[in-house]
């Protein structure tokens, strides 16, 4: 067949201005609401998205070049996630939780060419600007247009817009040019770049839409939904559904900072059916005194960036929330799969129910999942041997930025390692068993954090906990809890009282003997990273230290317990 | 920002074996029935495609050869839909309504290598075969193993499949490569190949999802629907539904040759909920006797190729099915826009909830649509002024094979022509009012063909209506309309009653009283074109020839009633 493309025909590049298509066509009208600050249509939107472009075309923004933005979940930030790449420029959504320090090592490493700073964090740039390593012109934003703007600013945001014409024309370039960029502290003290093109932020689109869409009942994200996110939209992009809930033009809520009276306030007035968060984020919202006179129940959330704990799968249920788990990285865009969202088969809330909505579940459209050993070979589908979880799909970081060791290590054999061990269950749904490296491995055999972890905080009187591996002479590591009582009343649970609770399960066959650890220490709070997980490299720095010091002790409970 | 791709870091190409990842690893227990002959589930088809493959390779077939099809939808075509792209060869999906002699112009025109010949069709190819310009192989595929195969073919499928190993390895390669071909023959009288690459037709399916699944209600494509295609699958590989059902990793039924009672007793024993055909079809399986006595609630059926006719809808709805329109041509993959397929805001079955399913209606993610006039300057958007419909989108026929002229044409100023005259409404719906050569111009006015068509065919009485211009000295044109009593005793509707009924319209402000056509002529059939749609430049031809002899009687008319 000979190839005769003509020059006329156009070869549709996957750009993130596509995605606009639809939502001025079909509902141009929609709402998009930022807080109590604004609150315009779809069209409006697209009117400062041009005058943003041309503003930022102004200060010298072009192909290439790098906008950095620190902002609370607001309009501007979304006018910035379609704006800057549309212009061919690159989106570097800064973590504000990160230590200024940090903030400065991804500024620099990033080469920002401007940076747009919320009123909130100006104090963090005035400390760091000093030792910025290349020009960077810096523009103000503010929660209510003022009239003065700190010292040293190029420019308003508001103003630049007022002055720009809409008329921005976004050009066609290749669809693999870099979109966005932001930095992940997952695993090692230096802040590893990522970045996402075009192209895969399109099709992470597309790649989320089918899957949470699909599902058979009415647990799914459609268009009739009232979307807000309660993920920071510098984390991967709020996990690409603002994206995803704009293409589909459908109605938006933007929080501005995450305050449980607002989020709830919101929740409440402006009627939002769809969000997402870390586990933290839903305990905080659910345990407000503000959340008891509200009605959740029309209320669906996707809870990813850690397992979701049955505690607060109960919680969330009692309220009337669908709450399902989903599963992904700062490395992969970040959906891979999501728990499968269909009605309650079980009855709701049963323990069954909360096992499937707890689970990582189902590979999303054109995820490939595979576990493996670490010779790469497929570990057997037997529902219980573990291994890595390896994945490919069009939206998979393709490299750590001038990172070309942490780059190899991440794609050794061809496939993206997750770093997490779990295995395929009986209903085909995908269960995690812990982080590679947070893997206990006591006497040869592999023990869960995770598993631990979720007895532990079912029971009443414990808030939180974190287990972790700590060297051992006789069987090379030994668990450890570190566990979190809650306030109230049932708050004096004992270790004893949480190793009968594990004990039960080894009872049931749930769990290993080797599984119970000797040692539990009881803490006012967990150490956390910059995402809001339990930082273990900190605890088991902490505890090791503490090791000899604790060594009788433990070896003697060894003795008894094992 | 240095781009730093290592090599190990999979760079995802869209192809169509990628479609597959999710099934077999969501649900590969799931079942494809294909009508009465075969049963299996999604790992067994995989393990068929792999056989298909190796067999094909052994009689040669690599990348860039060609594979023809001519078969009922069943199994095997599904098979031949994965596995003759995912090899790297060109799947032709022969159309079996057209003439022995077009068919032979397609198989010649495509250049192919091998042919896969349903028994039913074989006395076709020994008709034709002599006039093959290069060498065939031929594939004997029958409803049940038997023991011979026709003198002159190759090989027989299930035994080609049963002699193959099912461990083919699929190579990647370009998502760019041609994946499928076929002809349309539309508007010329050469059919005109078009072709779809990997990356196109992915990217279609998730289009197709998003636009089909994502809708608030449960008029929807879900991953609890039992799926059976009613649009041959050689035709624009039945709108490209199989692929993401079986992405969707969902229950199939394939009804071999479409047989009222066989799609009807599969609709009830299969339990199948989505489908989609063109309005024929459905008229035919609504008036088979066997539908009285079948419970049709459970059933969604989407409506393409052709508008939706009023009475057709009303049909539909009393027996409790959910009929929605959507639209797209053969160049387009198919699918643009579908109707709005939320639950029914106006009561179901009423005026205004028909008029909405009947709608073109919202372009899919991704899609653009524009309205424009001749210059290609954008048709204001006044819920009234029409101009030609043209698309830009990820999956659009880039060429028609060998012909650049109508290649040309076309993607005329950068967008696909669809050849469609219409406007967006009120409620951003796409409205079509004509294809561009059909529209009668009368006086220096458009007159809609179709709305004639619709208001006609809505009439007690009248079974189908086909409204065409022909030439008139004094107007340029005038409308003439060529009607198909129904049977029973209704069936004598007179020409006065229509024009009656037409004349209600204009008096209703809804019709031009420009487009009450004089003429209107009875006829037992109306002329149709291989895709089952009123061959116009057929009835314009034979009612022209007429022209003279009914030019007195017409001209009277016209000064009578204009």
């Amino acid at each position: 067949m000979s190839s005769n493309r003509v020059s006329t025909a156009y070869a549709y590049p996957l750009l993130i201005k596509q995605l606009l298509h639809t939502p001025l066509s079909n509902s141009p009208d929609q709402e998009i609401v930022s807080s109590n600050i604004k609150r315009y249509n779809y069209l409006e939107f697209r009117r400062r998205v041009g005058q943003l472009a041309g503003g930022l075309a102004a200060l010298g923004v072009g192909m290439g070049h790098t906008v950095a933005v620190m902002d609370w979940d607001n309009h501007r930030y979304l006018e910035c996630f379609f704006a800057i790449p549309m212009m061919g420029a690159i989106l570097h959504t800064v973590n504000i939780r990160l230590s200024s320090q940090q903030i400065l090592y991804t500024i620099n490493h990033a080469h920002d060419d401007v940076l747009l700073v919320h009123a909130d964090f100006v104090s963090i740039i005035e400390k760091i600007r000093h030792r910025f390593e290349r020009p960077v012109k810096l523009v103000y934003m503010q929660q209510r247009p003022a009239a003065a703007i700190p010292s040293g600013f190029d420019a308003e945001y508001e103003s630049m817009l007022a002055a720009a014409d809409s008329a921005f024309h976004f050009e066609d370039f290749d669809e693999n040019t870099p979109a966005t960029t932001f930095y992940t502290t997952g695993t090692t003290g230096t802040p590893k770049g990522v970045a996402y093109t075009h192209r895969q932020l399109v099709l992470h689109t597309l790649g989320l839409v089918t899957a949470f869409s699909t599902a058979s009942g009415n647990n799914r994200l459609h268009k009739g939904d009232v979307y807000m996110p309660m993920t920071p939209m510098f984390h991967v992009h709020g996990w690409g559904i603002p994206y995803a809930a704009t293409m589909l033009g459908i109605r938006q809520v933007y929080p501005g900072r995450y305050e449980a009276a607002e989020l709830l306030s919101l929740i409440e007035t402006q009627g939002v059916t769809f969000s997402h968060c870390v586990p933290t984020i839903l305990h905080m919202l659910l345990s407000a005194p503000a959340a008891q006179n509200i009605d959740l129940s029309a209320l669906k959330v996707i809870i990813g960036g850690a397992a979701l704990p049955d505690g607060l799968s109960k919680m969330a249920l009692e309220r009337g929330i669908e709450i399902f788990a989903a599963y992904g990285l700062s490395e992969t865009c970040p959906v891979m799969t999501t728990a499968d969202l269909t009605d309650a088969v079980d009855e709701r809330g049963s323990d069954a129910d909360r096992v499937r909505r707890r689970k990582p579940g189902k590979p999303c459209a054109l995820v490939e999942v595979r576990v493996v050993d670490e010779q790469m070979n497929d570990i057997p589908r037997d529902g219980k041997t573990t291994g890595e979880i390896v994945v490919r799909a069009p939206w998979l970081t393709q490299a750590y930025i001038d990172n070309p060791e942490a780059t190899e290590a991440l794609w050794r054999g061809g496939y993206l390692h997750t770093g997490d061990a779990g295995f395929f269950d009986q209903t085909h749904s995908l269960i995690i068993t812990d982080r590679i490296k947070d893997v206990i491995k006591s006497g040869g055999e592999w023990i869960s954090s995770l598993e631990l972890e979720n007895i532990v905080s079912a029971c009443d009187g414990v808030a939180e906990a974190a287990a972790i591996g700590l060297p051992d002479p006789r069987w090379g590591e030994r668990p450890m809890l570190v566990v979190v009582r809650s306030c109230g009343a049932e708050s004096k649970i004992s270790a004893d009282e949480i190793r009968q609770a594990l004990r039960t399960h080894v009872d049931n066959g749930n769990l290993s003997k080797w599984a119970v650890p000797e040692r539990i220490e009881f803490v006012k709070q967990i150490d956390k990273t910059s995402v809001g997980k339990p930082d273990k490299k900190v605890l088991r720095a902490r505890y090791t230290r503490n090791y000899h010091s604790s060594l009788d002790i433990r070896q003697r409970i060894v003795t008894e317990s094992v």
